[in-house]
């Protein structure tokens, strides 16, 4: 490992973070709140720590697939931990734990909230919560290969460990500009969101604001109870078809630019996300239709749930928590499936579930057929056995993840098993609410630090899609 | 395949179970009881159909690896379909879905029960009940091979069909002596328990069905309380010796009669089998040791329920749904982990865990050094690929069966989450006993027959380790 090398791409990772705390400090200037001196000083050390990391400035030439997935991780530690500091210093938060689960619930796109009462945050606190989701949602190191020229093809190493999903396309030769396309389709999108939230009376912050809580698929809502809070069918219409646009694959929105609806069209991923999605839709809208007296409003009830926990975002307009249990096991399924690789969403995602059980299929034909060649084929093109073991072995660490989590949170407190299970699903997989205590209705404050430690472990591990964070615990990775 | 041959194999099973079903027939011509005819109707039904299965035999030379699968999914299928009639025909469970669910449960050494009242069984039918344990435990095919001359090398694939875990090991040369020794070593296991269980005042004919429910690690009581009506700490510690002694891999019963202690000390699998129920007592001793008044008897129930849990047997002596959360979740996590490969146990697997983790472990370390040759070792040997991707593949279905489980569960039936999980979790791993309604001291009765079919299916898929029951379903496996 260049540990030079590294250390200058955390020291941009930082410096970038400290220019878009302006924002929010901008915000709180202007509105006269008490977050401006917690801004001042936040920023200022971010940008001092990360000119120092970043003085001698190496090429990014020698930089291997593990340093991506160490700067990945370092980076996103050290984003939380300074981005939690607003909410800290200014006591909105005066745990500094509560701070830091928030603000990584932020990042990683979660949305689980600590706050028990949101609407006290001034709006400068409010703005920068949202605006972490935006940040992560699409990745704060694409963002800088996005602006910065940095002079190697290995920077791709760092796109790899950030975006999410099994495999990584270019859709162009150079990273950079890979960045750039994402970050513009990902740019109109969310002001096409304000614009239509705005046509339907929201004012110009709440639009703003729940646009970067939808386009990054987070969750975090400024309104207590969350988006149901705005009462209208077109707010949630215009929410629940950009939370379904935003756990799309982002490469088919390119595709789309380029014209070839051919490849949208056959693409596997998004034929099976759709068809889960009407499923779901479909029966939670009969199972659920007494509960709101008719199917149409069932119908718009399901809908928003459902897009809401398969695209992992987390916004409610219903307590799913009252439901019955086929609908309450439909979501937690959907929970751990998520969306798309490539899109903002969390979750195992649906290409991963298609190649392993192209894998475990094809397993059972060599049994059949033992002198039969198979391979795994997706969308016509073999998929390589690199792709299918990272796949298995993502599959091993994420339920071992989960277990170790699962016995940590119920050692270090006594929730009953349905809150344990659930927070644990909807901190892992980026969602935010779960069932029981940390329902729709509910919210973490409730568990211990330990616990809480524990969980902003499962957020990063789960937004990073657990390598480039495991492997932070390697010492044999920060050799160099 | 050869279906001449795999139908003359199916006889031979059939013929098996005819004769198997001689002892509870005598029983009831014994004590007069009123199963006697549909014994009698049963056996007529087996041998005659097994004679004529198996009028025309082949040789079992051609038999694949594929054969063998196909042959022990439908013999198991075959087996409890015809072992289900004394059950149903004699009026004892009206419901024939109901029987089916409980002699299923039998062999598969599930011991869940939909029997609200076993005390009013009579006596043939309850050794017939515990008795499938017993044979299901080392397995039907097991037993043909050793006590048949089957003219081939070939008929290993009939065992590795059959025996549980990643890897099977003949311990000689000839499959036939192989299956011989299991079975000895499991009659002679089975006789010391039951002279134990009469030593401490257990009359003969619950200690020969309490230890046929031990030995399979069923689960399957003959009282309404379980292991509990005999309220003695000495039969509940020779209990949980043997549940656990049934737990290991049999082949280290053999090194051991072969003197060879190093292979046992050394055992990877046993070393973490045991630090886990060690770990596992612990705990639980410490959590519970309020509701018990003292160390002593938290440490006398949690060793019972670690031991039942962990070895899949299901016996209960404390109705573990009113402990904590955390014992709670230990000892689900339990169920999923089960005991070794090679024994009588449900579950993953220990081995098949460590070779997941190992396999995980290796794509952890491929990617800090990308050029290194990293191969996956479990004391000192490498584990070949095949068995490698064979797990991930097993770690798959099985995931994904448990996920359709869970959604039909909860289609067909409206029980709480907790009940719906744990009840798949139970029949799935050959436990038993689950939490909530299908907890220590409620059963099965309630689901209705379309949720049964599927726990049945899971019943089976978990002892069989899916491959057998699912190839059933790939028209392809049925051709010649």
């Amino acid at each position: 490992m260049n540990h030079r090398n590294v250390l200058s791409i955390l020291g941009l990772v930082l410096k970038a973070e400290g220019i878009l705390l302006v924002i929010p400090l901008i915000i709180s200037l202007v509105l006269k709140e008490n977050s401006t001196i917690p801004f001042i000083i936040t920023i200022t050390i971010t940008l001092l720590l990360g000119t120092i990391f970043s003085f001698k400035r190496n090429k990014a030439e020698n930089l291997t697939a593990k340093d991506g997935f160490i700067i990945c991780g370092v980076s996103w530690l050290l984003l939380s931990m300074f981005g939690a500091l607003p909410f800290f210093l200014s006591g909105h938060i005066p745990s500094y734990i509560d701070a830091l689960f928030e603000v990584v619930s932020g990042f990683t796109t979660t949305g689980a909230s600590i706050l028990t009462d949101v609407e006290t945050l001034p709006r400068s606190l409010l703005f920068w919560r949202s605006f972490t989701h935006w940040i992560g949602g699409m990745g704060v190191l694409v963002f800088i290969l996005a602006i910065l020229p940095l002079s190697s093809s290995r920077t791709m190493h760092l796109m790899k460990a950030e975006v999410p999903g099994p495999k990584v396309g270019k859709l162009v030769s150079k990273a950079r500009f890979t960045a750039q396309i994402l970050y513009a389709i990902y740019v109109v999108m969310t002001l096409v969101q304000i614009v239509l939230l705005l046509f339907g009376g929201m004012p110009l912050f709440d639009a703003v604001v729940n646009s970067f809580a939808t386009a990054g698929t987070g969750g975090f809502a400024i309104k207590n109870s969350s988006i149901a809070a705005y009462d209208s069918a077109y707010i949630e219409t215009v929410i629940t078809v950009f939370m379904i646009l935003f756990g799309v694959n982002f490469n088919l929105y390119f595709f789309m630019l380029l014209g070839d609806i051919k490849s949208i069209v056959k693409n596997r991923e998004l034929q099976v996300f759709l068809s889960i999605i009407a499923v779901s839709i479909a029966i939670i809208s009969i199972d659920t239709h007494q509960i709101y007296g008719s199917v149409s409003e069932s119908i718009r009830y399901a809908s928003f749930q459902v897009a809401s926990v398969v695209s992992t975002t987390g916004f409610a307009t219903a307590d799913f928590n009252q439901w019955s249990t086929l609908s309450k096991t439909i979501l937690v399924i959907l929970m751990f499936s998520g969306s798309c690789a490539g899109s903002t969403a969390g979750g195992i995602k649906i290409s991963r579930i298609i190649i392993l059980l192209k894998g475990a299929a094809k397993e059972l034909k060599k049994m059949i057929m033992p002198r039969a060649v198979v391979s795994v084929k997706i969308e016509g093109k073999t998929v390589d056995n690199e792709t299918i073991t990272g796949s298995y072995a993502y599959l091993v660490l994420y339920f071992i993840i989960f277990v170790f989590s699962l016995l940590a949170v119920s050692l270090f407190d006594s929730f009953d098993m349905t809150t344990n299970f659930t927070a644990i699903s909807a901190c892992f997989n980026n969602i935010g609410p779960g069932l029981g205590e940390v329902g729709p209705a509910g919210n973490f404050s409730g568990f211990s630090n330990a616990s809480k430690i524990i969980l902003i472990f499962d957020m990063l591990a789960g937004r990073l899609e657990i390598f480039p964070v495991l492997i932070l615990f390697y010492p044999s990775a920060w050799k160099k």
